[in-house]
């Protein structure tokens, strides 16, 4: 018996428990919901609840670790708030009672009943209040990336809006609105760099706030047919808005530069929000001022999906054949697959090219099976989606190299070992 | 206004989260309480409910970056189940209305009910169960990282015992008894090792089940007044049992090398399950032998809690000025202290040490304070605990060198920049 097959940067296909599948899920609502399974990302559990395989696990980690990178990078520091949420602090926002997507449960001992957090507002401000005492203290952002829960009336779209969720919550105080706006300015810039390693140009919408705000607030657009909401966006500059909010229609003209505006179901992947001091006034979150006056703290809160963020990404790179994954999140570097390794030949080949690329710190999933033909295979291969592929034969060999394909080309090159070696 | 005055390597201890507090909370009811909430590590929510803040966030990142390494050495893949556990899988192993500590709720919408994750059992064997066909999809070893949660009667012992925390679950899927036992037995190795690089010398402690199995578990307990559980050990050999099976007390005779046998308070860091065919039969995980006949799977179960592994450590390493982390899992590599910052030179050393120190990889917290006295930077330095302690000053200048102070020393030195620079 051995397990010790594999390490962080080698993976063999045979071991591991993502598997793709040839036939569609009964059930598929979406383009995502149907590849993410036939892949091995994902696995429904119940409606609107679902399992990252370890492909999805690896696509997650990925988005987080961008995610994590650029909220460091704005100055941001990193925590975990509990998902046990008092009542009592949703009692002082007012939201127990009004917040309907908030699922609460009670203690069968002590009776002391919680929300589960589908974000964190009641639970962030109470923590900086004990920090900030003066002006001297602000601003200051705190983020966490962490799961979510809504009792969502229906779950739809696959992994796009379900009721336990991952997601990146960030917050900001300062002390007053210019400091804030211009934080927010950005965090906005943030956010589209961060889409955009995501392979996602995304639309910067006005939006409404819902029981946050009534501030408008902006959200992050993909144009998708698998989104639930339509926006209202210029086809010539970056005017959008969400059309709850918007008094426009497709055909108008842009009130910014008066071209065409459409209307296109989207996918909303982040909202930022002005909070203005609703939450900070609800805790007495208050700073000492230069001249020793009590103000209150202005407050910002800026999320991103991230399961939402991959599912959006399948939808947004895909073809007949499967996923198309972008470099930055793809599950691994490489998909390996060797053909006739009962050659000794290729044996020697596949193991040398995975020691130089392990050494490379190059991930590598290799299909090692014995019992499935090429064309199975291949057919995984574009399930899965991993950007570069690498095929190993006797016939390659011959003429001293490999068969390499980039998932989004439709030709594939024979290139010698050290080109690729050097290429990737 | 700027947050972008710090890097994932550089903080400024003045605008973070986390802050030290002279006095002491008026509830603690441990040491890893008290040291933990006045290093800034965490902040109590409500009871057994936490908030990890930065400094302690940086801490369980740096224990959960040990396990998930020796964990993928092991062969384990990585996932992440839903912490919305259907009632029904509950309901198949019978153990929805048996386990007193599953937090129960139910959506408002449909009425679907759901149990928190305290484990997840439950969660895997389902997964599991539609990848296994044969014994050639075997052995599988399948982890994850993630909160739990647990209706307690009554949270104590600060992180020790928390209705929600971390926690590192393990999972194995095994043909046969014997290739389950040795997998067992590295499992057993690599906790010890893993438990090592935390500065934990743990005991491998023969325990009960409780209701996961009727077979012999083993826990790993650490020595310490703050453990809730009474372990029998000799104080020669490596025989511990925990005291609820034990036949032996406190003086009897070793069964294996006759030394006398001690009975102390301990804490229970991991514990390891040999969960037999309960969990696989109840959902009929089974295989195909290469026989053609179908047996049922071996599985076994392997938890190490993370946030108590955090606070483990704070009641083993600590004195009475503050926590002493080991290396391995300390929040930043390097405390820095500067004196006389009005000085050009003080301040022109601050940079460039900062800097050489950021590009070799050394993460730094710099007390930038103004207004704190040097005794209160030396406090805080001892209360968070970081193994190195760097302090600059126009006095060590002087000397052109700065002065170096381990934690765990009682002696600082002067060395030249250099000579730091090659040490760390």
């Amino acid at each position: 018996m051995s397990l010790t097959h594999g390490s962080e940067n080698l993976k063999l296909y045979s071991t591991s428990l993502s598997q793709t599948r040839k036939e569609s899920p009964r059930d598929a609502t979406s383009i995502n919901h149907e590849l993410l399974i036939r892949g091995g990302f994902v696995q429904q559990e119940s409606a609107g609840i679902y399992t990252l395989l370890p492909f999805g696990e690896r696509v997650v980690n990925n988005i987080e670790g961008i995610i994590r990178n650029e909220m460091l990078q704005l100055g941001a520091e990193e925590i975990s708030l509990p998902i046990l949420q008092t009542k009592e602090n949703w009692i002082r926002t007012g939201r127990w009672d009004t917040v309907d997507i908030l699922f609460k449960l009670k203690s069968r001992w002590s009776g002391k009943e919680y929300g589960l957090a589908p974000t964190a507002e009641e639970g962030i401000v109470p923590v900086v209040r004990s920090r900030i005492r003066s002006y001297k203290d602000l601003p200051m952002a705190i983020f966490q990336i962490q799961k979510k829960f809504r009792d969502e009336k229906r779950a739809k779209s696959g992994v796009i809006r379900g009721r336990e969720f991952g997601m990146k919550d960030m917050y900001s105080f300062h002390a007053t609105t210019q400091d804030f706006q211009q934080f927010y300015e950005t965090t906005r810039e943030t956010y589209l760099r961060i889409f955009q390693q995501f392979g996602i140009n995304a639309k910067v919408t006005e939006a409404s706030g819902g029981e946050y705000t009534t501030q408008p607030t902006h959200e992050f657009h993909a144009i998708s047919n698998a989104g639930e909401d339509l926006i209202v966006y210029c086809t010539n500059c970056t005017f959008a808005q969400n059309s709850e909010i918007s008094q426009f229609q497709h055909g108008d003209s842009c009130p910014h530069c008066n071209s065409e505006l459409k209307v296109d179901k989207s996918i909303e992947i982040g909202h930022i929000f002005d909070l203005g001091t609703k939450f900070t006034e609800a805790f007495d979150l208050t700073f000492a001022g230069p001249d020793g006056s009590n103000n209150p703290v202005f407050m910002g809160c800026y999320g991103i999906g991230t399961t939402r963020a991959m599912a959006t990404v399948v939808e947004l790179h895909n073809d007949d054949k499967g996923i198309i994954w972008p470099d930055a999140i793809a599950p691994y570097n490489v998909h390996l697959i060797g053909l006739n390794t009962d050659s000794e030949n290729v044996q020697h080949t596949i193991n040398f090219l995975t020691q130089e690329l392990n050494a490379r710190g190059v991930s590598v999933l290799y299909d090692d099976r014995k019992d499935a033909t090429t064309g199975d295979k291949l057919a995984s291969a574009d399930l899965i989606g991993i950007p570069n592929r690498v095929l190993i034969s006797t016939r390659t060999l011959q003429q001293k190299a490999i068969e390499f394909k980039r998932r989004d080309s439709k030709n594939s090159q024979i290139i010698t070992i050290h080109t690729l070696l050097n290429s990737l």
